[in-house]
């Protein structure tokens, strides 16, 4: 297992610059008011492909000798981490495989087929997903590109928070959903070289909560298909993220669905910002547990604005 | 009749800084590759209280004396207007009196009290509006700020295209909504005087296209109570918006209701931004007349973001 450093991270950056954007930090008068902290949103809703996931998947794709490019490119994603790399495949020229559940939301599957991404569908669990991917990359020999275990796309998410260290000053907080772990892992890296002060949580939902209960525990534990409306954090933690959340995270934090979704729709009301539930989980956490960060300076990671809108949480039910 | 000059520009520029914010100017690579032209959008969907009318409500607000002040302020409006005043009135400490249609979304409703102002209902048309307003002038004492027929508004929301101008060079175009004509009128006062080349276009929907009759008939035409999903481009012109109408604008476009929620839609779903239907007009008549504004650096106002969630013109129907 090769554990990314932080020179991998400067290098990541500067590969991936001209593929991605450098995201703006967006700041409410109310949710600082109702929080009784000060938040600063980094918003990956805005970048390339909606997601924080265009930055690992640019890194990983543009790392890529032409003879291993020539093959293209092959990943199982829950729908960010696929459509991300058919965005950064699409901008090299070479081809991209995606295994997605059948259940994903069309907009994510339209969007991948946008980029020129090909779908191949399993069913919604991990053990399908894995089944289904062995056959697609004995099929073209493309280049696996895990959505979070794999050290290129851990350098290419840390430079957000090496972004966000550089836009706000005095940070004393970061809080980042937690899925399979590739975001919160990039912001380890980055922030326990440049600001080790800085306390990391990693925020998750209650009904999908695997990444806590891992903590606690002290090993990884895995479940096999969740559900919850943050349809981006149902995969589990795997050895790379596993290290870096057990080293460096402060604490895991969880929110019900009502919650999250109460909070999602706070940040488009207030923020006029389209994010997806799975972005919301951090408010959602913050606000259930306002000791913990009144007072302080605290980066929040708006991971992705991927939302199908025709099918919005608050509307079904 | 007092026509506002640039100078009341500036001077509402310092005067309402401290109090609305200088909103930013975003960009989208799938809009620009739709339409063929550049585009940039003044997000005024971020501005205080969630509109553009934050800034000449402000400038009103606080270009009163203290005698003046302390009786309140008193205005109609069919929203955001209505909540604006609410919000800069509240910032100064002083009474602020609302008529509103009794059919205006909840939302605006909600966000008009929630900064302090006091609702009175009225019923949806120009004329029960105008007699409902009449009685609570009477009862307060209030200093009436009409929602656009004033020069004080008109010479604060003219500081957002002479942000727009500072942030964008070599603008060609810039299009924004028009109902009563506050925001075109504001944009003609700036650009007339910093960027005489710039066209100014009005876009305004099919359903209530009274500006666009007014501007090819010569004369000012009022309809009482049209009815269109972009609830707030309902209002007419007066003679000062109409002053600034026919002696600047290019020319008045139109949209029909469904080009105007499809591009609603496809802002939010491409660009990750919450804006109102009234906001989405521009971009709906630039797709309809691309060969006007083909290969052109096209300013857009974003004139709000206040959207009931639970009410979104593609749900219903």
């Amino acid at each position: 297992m090769y554990i990314p450093t932080f020179q991998n991270v400067i290098d990541a950056h500067e590969r991936i610059a001209p593929h991605v954007h450098r995201t703006p930090v967006l700041t409410s008068s109310y949710l600082n008011d109702l929080t009784g902290a000060e938040l600063f949103f980094k918003c990956e809703n805005f970048q390339k492909a909606g997601a924080f996931k265009a930055r690992g998947a640019s890194n990983a794709v543009f790392g890529l000798s032409d003879d291993q490019a020539a093959k293209g490119v092959a990943t199982h994603s829950s729908g960010n981490h696929g459509l991300s790399l058919s965005y950064a495949a699409g901008r090299r020229g070479i081809p991209c495989n995606v295994v997605m559940p059948r259940t994903a939301p069309q907009a994510k599957k339209d969007a991948v087929r946008g980029y020129g991404g090909r779908i191949v569908e399993c069913e919604p669990s991990t053990s399908s997903r894995e089944a289904v991917f062995a056959e697609v990359l004995a099929e073209t020999g493309a280049e696996f590109v895990h959505p979070y275990n794999d050290p290129r796309v851990i350098a290419g998410q840390a430079t957000c928070s090496r972004e966000l260290n550089d836009q706000v000053e005095g940070l004393d907080d970061v809080v980042a959903p937690i899925g399979g772990g590739g975001m919160i892992s990039g912001t380890c890296l980055t922030l326990s070289t440049l600001a080790p002060g800085v306390r990391i949580f990693a925020a998750e939902p209650k009904q999908a909560d695997d990444a806590a209960r891992s903590f606690r525990a002290g090993h990884i534990i895995a479940d096999d298909a969740p559900e919850t409306v943050a349809d981006g954090l149902k995969v589990p933690l795997k050895e790379l993220t596993w290290h870096f959340v057990q080293k460096h995270v402060a604490d895991i934090l969880t929110a019900e669905e009502d919650e999250i979704v109460d909070a999602m729709k706070t940040i488009w009301k207030r923020m006029k910002i389209v994010m997806e539930p799975s972005s919301a989980v951090p408010l959602a956490t913050i606000l259930k547990n306002k000791d913990v960060f009144r007072g302080r300076r605290v980066g929040v990671i708006v991971t992705g604005g991927n939302v199908d809108l025709d099918r919005l949480p608050w509307m079904q039910g």
